[in-house]
């Protein structure tokens, strides 16, 4: 008996669509070719399918990059051990680096009031966090608005830079340059500052920032 | 003697083009149909030229925005009188309004170090007000820096809030809503402080948010 024909036109099996499907598809392409690369045609092209077989999931683009978004606050790890300080910066410096590293996700947080499940979670355990540390409910929530603006303004710089190309050294050798011509009737204080200016790596600023952050939280009740 | 004739097809005389008429016109397309109808073509549409002709007064669309930006921190009133504290309140505040007035301008400011004229001068401004306040250069340095993230996510997230047009009470009632069905075993702080979370306006967090920086900065000396 033989074997029964195969058909030289088989094709390995679509992987069947979900919101995860696409949501994981539209990271591929951003991260690939950028922001003005992802549509919903691309997403679309790159699962074999109809951009019409999306809608079903997902309503359009903007709602891709949320759904986007809160796929990567789901990826940050739960602090552990240590006191509460400790791991209230951990949480923020593993935030603000998931969002930096896809161009254009911490736009769709800056200006939104968080409601995805993920983006709560974040939410749920800095108020927890913070409430550890002490801090009553009106200022442990006016707290935890500011450190989500901080952290989505963060990513959205580091991001800025990534997607320049330019390394912070060339970016900071720049500003150096501009800032060696500038006069100093009018710039008193710039020209007088210029070496201190620059100085400190990004990361040391960053450390100091959140520091500030949660030191004038700590000693400013709210109204 | 008969007058000399007038032809019909007189036409006021167009302005003479310039890097300001060109910014201003931008402001005014921007202001009026919103980020995506700010195009070249259109600015000079506006300004009754051709396309070929801006070039010579600016490079392509991104230096036209950052232009724009530097214009309109060119309208932040100088603060007088008070003490230092308020005078930088009150530098702040200006800052955010000005910035978050038009569509997109801020998020030009996010993630490049400021090298126009007029963003400097708000630099040294701020440099002045805190050095004024005590704060050792390093620190004062780092300080502006983070106060100018500060400036440029408020605005950015005001501007946000502006362009959905919903107001401020519709944002809020919308996250209410959301809030109220969040599930107590996943999301137990807000869950218990769900009354809590949205109390404040705008205003009232705002004020307390720059009063946090201040605290915070004159609390901890940089590295």
């Amino acid at each position: 008996m033989n074997a029964a024909p195969v058909s030289r036109r088989a094709r390995p099996a679509k992987a069947p669509l979900s919101r995860d499907v696409i949501i994981e598809t539209g990271l591929r392409i951003l991260d690939a070719d950028g922001l003005a690369a992802l549509t919903m045609r691309r997403v679309a092209q790159e699962l074999d399918t109809g951009a019409a077989s999306l809608y079903v999931y997902i309503a359009n683009r903007d709602d891709l990059m949320a759904a986007m978004l809160d796929h990567v606050l789901g990826t940050i790890p739960e602090p552990e051990g240590g006191p509460w300080r400790e791991r209230l910066t951990a949480l923020v410096d593993d935030s603000v680096a998931a969002m930096s590293k896809h161009e254009g996700l911490a736009l769709v947080a800056l200006g939104a009031i968080p409601t995805d499940p993920n983006a709560l979670r974040l939410i749920d355990r800095m108020l927890a966090l913070f409430a550890e540390g002490g801090l009553d409910e009106r200022t442990n929530s006016w707290a935890v608005d500011l450190l989500y603006l901080y952290i989505t303004a963060s990513a959205a710089e580091q991001s800025a830079y990534n997607t320049r190309q330019s390394d912070e050294a060339t970016h900071v050798a720049a500003a150096q340059r501009a800032f060696a011509d500038l006069p100093a009737d009018r710039y008193p204080m710039i020209a007088a500052m210029r070496e201190q200016l620059l100085t400190g790596d990004g990361d040391a600023r960053d450390t100091w920032a959140l520091r500030v952050l949660i030191e004038g939280i700590l000693a400013t009740p709210a109204g």
